[in-house]
């Protein structure tokens, strides 16, 4: 899911990524986007060489902002292709070729397009995306969801079904950039939902069922918890949350 | 110069590269570019986050390629902006703000733009640059020249007057990537000039004075000279020419 500007790093720490069975090989077989933008698309670049068109799963909208707003599709076409599977947002879900056995599905989101959106201004459904992953024979699925301004009530029983849940772990508090001077931006400003406060992400999360395992993830260099002697840290242990981290295996 | 995929690699195992006199401080002033291809401006994107616009150098042909056919730019000015400084193709040289006692020369060299760059099949001079980088006080030079199909009248005088080249090491065969089975092309056709064969690089270096320092940099993964063991890096050692590694230092 998203192709991260580590791509490279990730690939080459992660053997189950390059099974070598042939020159140029990954074990990497489509790419399924949750938006359009920087952090999430920039490997694209980093993965030209593909010796076939990549198979692309994004929304309408994220596929205008990569070929209008940050063409990296556009430029894509001039290496290896694209092969574009567009994600719909009604609720029948997809398959993609190479990965048996799990069904996706496609929960539009409030966050925020990216700064070079058509939509940055006036935000649609599809702009942003969670994801159900669910293995269609035990049924149990994971959330994924990087990017979430607000929990709305279909984002909601999503969570209170997953076996895991994934979430928006971007900011500690949504003044932090502001309190570090590095940004005029609160949290929700650019489509984040901080972890305290009221109606912040622990809140929703303590509401979950306990055998319900929870991660955070795409954590900004500005949280706390990255240092893992932190008092925010201890709070997350206590509160039986994960910080993800690198390699992590999930097993449900 | 350039900005690499690598680039948060490159900042991190170098600790001159993060002085850390402020929150997202780096020592990196300005970027130079010697044209507008994948490899030498994917980590602008990486870069995004700067507290300042970034100078960035480079030819109007480079800066067509980097706002039209891959915006890159364009993009970055819904991050941390862009002041733009045009490198021109006279032979006056250049001075780059933050980088005292340098001075810079361009040298339009036959290589390639950039596949979606709009030169792509008839290129112009100032598609492609080799650097001098001189020394106000000592006068010593070194020459940059990541990409080189053919070594012209000009760029020879640059590679004879130069203290240290380091040039174009992409491939050691010109059909190197068609032997492989992973590409049609040859080296000359995607714009560089091959190690080995008549004419090949290999011929030129070893015309240059044995004080000359000669280092082959922008290495594919195909060139058989990455493997220290090989017969090829003997060959290498055997001329006197260096390959270039990560973090690798030059004094002059």
């Amino acid at each position: 899911m998203n192709a991260s500007p580590d791509v490279l790093a990730q690939l080459r720490a992660n053997p189950d990524l390059q099974p070598g069975r042939a020159i140029r090989d990954s074990a990497v077989v489509a790419i399924v986007l949750v938006d359009g933008q920087v952090d999430h698309t920039t490997g694209l670049y980093m993965l030209r060489e593909s010796v076939r068109p990549w198979p692309i799963w994004c929304t309408d909208s994220a596929y205008a902002d990569l070929t209008l707003g940050n063409p990296v599709l556009g430029v894509l076409e001039f290496f290896c292709g694209v092969d574009r599977r567009r994600i719909d947002l009604d609720d029948t879900g997809f398959n993609v070729d190479g990965v048996p056995g799990i069904r996706w599905r496609a929960l539009p989101v409030a966050s925020k397009p990216a700064p070079y959106s058509p939509n940055r201004d006036s935000p649609v459904a599809g702009d942003n995306l969670a994801l159900v992953i669910e293995d269609k024979v035990t049924g149990k699925t994971a959330l994924y969801a990087p990017g979430l301004s607000a929990v709305d009530e279909r984002v909601w029983r999503a969570m209170q079904s997953a076996a895991c849940v994934l979430v928006d772990g971007t900011f500690w508090t949504d003044d932090e950039m502001i309190r570090l001077g590095i940004s005029s931006k609160r949290a929700r400003d650019i489509g984040h939902l901080a972890q305290t406060g009221p109606g912040g992400m622990l809140e929703w999360l303590d509401r979950l069922p306990s055998a319900t395992r929870k991660i955070l993830i795409h954590i900004n260099n500005t949280n706390p918890i990255l240092d893992e002697s932190s008092a925010e840290s201890a709070e997350l242990a206590r509160r039986g949350i994960e910080v993800a981290r690198d390699g992590m295996e999930i097993l449900l």
